[in-house]
């Protein structure tokens, strides 16, 4: 193939789709079905009056088929700017919020604005995947920075690691891949050092929504001027199973925003209306079911942090959210124990290699489980099956 | 702000959005509303069999809800690839095809995989302003090729442009901004200049439905190599009014959809669901009723040629599909003479310095009408007020 980009032919292929190859030729019986925690998606569709609201503006809302502003509709952008200025007792404005084709694209929407090759970003170790390949495609390097106990980052560690190309530093809170909760301490000492040094500080909440803690997680939009440095990212995916509709959102300088608005117009022009509206029904409307929905998964963390003590020589290294990131016990590498645990004991998990550089030792060491996907019952037998498997 | 990318800092902003703030301020009343022909955009939602196909599947269709493959939906992929092989008597494999978020992502993921900063692409004059924004903000360099008569480019004079760092060609047809109908013989011209120099062609059919030639615009996918140098896009918003649900294609080898699939899994993740069900459902059931929609655009296109042609000083470059590119009379700029028509004449297009370099004079003298979202009434309303309009 003729011409190639060097820089995307770098960029290792996505994780999800190749654990999905994993299954294939493998066979799972009813009384022993596969049990996929790869990946974080909700297993059930959005409940039924907020579908049926969606289906209403396809059948009679001429608007959801039309092209709409670039930045978003006005009313979901109102609502963010509105429910997150009380979320987090700060001042957010409309024109400081964008929404985007998914969380995914709001990150590579802001990493836009922010470097171009042969610039550098941090990146607390593990990281998200998907951060990491838009940056190897952009020609960006990628610094690690590795966390300390509980996976969370230290301020003054990523202090060492700030170089003059260095543009912003990247947290994501609740973690994927560790679950770990970022102290509001953590965040707060994280954009005095990325203001200090003139870089940006982007925080990913994608999982905001199923934070262990009551209140506001952090107090960086309480922070007269976090336009100077903040670039928050969010996904309506999670909360409210619309992941099939990639609706995210990014909140940002409306400085920054003229710049956004030139990235999303060239990769999306507009994020698709229906999800948009169902985005915004579900703002409106879902606020007591999504309070249970939080509970759920709280409950499922539980279930994942108890069941996994009970298991011999596997180590919880962080929990919350969707994932937990644990240390095995087996003296072979992850990937081989991944590929493994789907035959013989039909369990779908990503290997920790896909969230580490390449040959650094705790990757091979460990695995990321999205456990949220099972219920408390899905974990339970999640845990029979690792108790009885054999390596 | 700080910092800041110097690459998308110098990529221009939206000129549709741009446009849309030039109506602001200015009132329009119920015997001479606004004539917006700025926007390729269906101004009526789909049809309402296909409106209920949509709200179904969002009621009562879990896996519309969820994440799909990266590269779109089977079905989809599948009859895209059966259509576009008997549409253009070639073969085409559904591993060939992928579904991206719009056609002007399918753009960005093609040229993700073929160059980066520093790299060129050869573009003919007038370009489509979001193409020549993406280039802009990944550091490619844009290399114009100016058309000859009809708006038509020729291959040979491409071949003076191409230097070793030349990546693609990207030729639009049905042009946008020119509306240009590219002959066979000149498409095929290209693909043997692309791979006799190592270079890909990219051919961006999304106005192909509209095209007034019967039978397939061109032979290349009839060449069984065509992989080696080939890569078509196209969207589903014009033929089925999706624009606001986003839904484009790719067609290319196997080898640069590994490429295209890393790109679109960390812009994208996948396609909407419902926008893919909703094509899908289109190409199943609407082929008469699309024919019928051509069938009227070719209508509102004799009116436009017509129409022009009795206006004093106007002079059409090139008409079809959707867009006329026209030479204005007046000793204004194009940009001066768009903001005066939306006051004085009620009228809103885009100038030609949108689609054309900075400070070229082919740009300050001409406009793109995006004349097919009026009817051919609507376009005769649009005569007189240009009729009217004295500069």
């Amino acid at each position: 193939m003729n011409p190639l980009n060097p820089a995307i032919a770098a960029t290792f292929r996505p994780p999800v789709m190749e654990a999905r190859r994993w299954l294939e030729g493998v066979t799972f019986t009813p009384d022993r079905p596969l049990i996929n925690v790869s990946q974080a998606a909700p297993v059930d569709p959005p409940p039924e009056p907020m579908r049926r609201a969606m289906a209403d503006a396809a059948l009679n809302l001429p608007d959801a088929h039309f092209y709409g502003p670039v930045l978003g509709r006005p009313e979901l952008r109102e609502a963010v700017a509105r429910d997150w200025s009380r979320a987090y007792d700060g001042m957010i404005r409309p024109d400081e919020v964008a929404i985007t084709q998914g969380c995914n694209q709001a990150f590579c929407a802001a990493m836009q604005t922010l470097a171009g090759a042969g610039d550098e970003i941090i990146l607390p170790l593990p990281w998200y995947f998907n951060h990491k390949m838009w940056l190897d495609m952009q020609g960006i390097r990628s610094v690690g920075l590795r966390c300390g106990q509980g996976m969370i980052p230290d301020a003054a560690e990523a202090a060492k690691l700030i170089t003059d190309r260095t543009r912003a530093i990247v947290l994501v809170s609740p973690n994927n891949p560790s679950g770990a909760e970022y102290p509001a301490e953590t965040l707060r000492a994280f954009l005095e050092l990325a203001r200090a040094r003139g870089i940006a500080l982007i925080v990913d909440e994608t999982y905001r929504d199923f934070d262990s803690r009551d209140g506001a997680p952090h107090d960086l939009f309480q922070d007269p001027d976090w336009r100077d440095t903040l670039i928050h990212l969010y996904s309506f995916s999670k909360a409210y199973r619309l992941t099939g509709h990639r609706v995210g959102a990014v909140i940002a300088s409306e400085d920054r925003m003229i710049e956004i608005e030139k990235f999303l117009d060239t990769v999306a022009i507009c994020a698709p209306q229906i999800g948009q509206i169902g985005a915004h029904w579900g703002m409106a409307n879902l606020t007591d079911w999504l309070a249970g929905e939080r509970a759920e998964i709280l409950a499922r963390r539980r279930a994942m942090s108890e069941g996994m003590a009970t298991l011999d020589g596997w180590r919880v290294k962080g929990c919350g959210a969707y994932f937990a990131w644990v240390e095995h016990p087996f003296d072979i590498s992850s990937p081989e124990l991944a590929k493994r645990l789907v035959r013989d004991a039909g369990v779908l998990l990503l290997p920790g290699t896909m969230f580490m550089p390449e040959g650094d030792a705790e990757g091979a060491r460990h695995v990321r489980i999205a456990f949220a996907n099972a219920d408390v019952t899905g974990i339970g037998s999640l845990m029979q099956r690792l108790a009885g498997f054999r390596g």
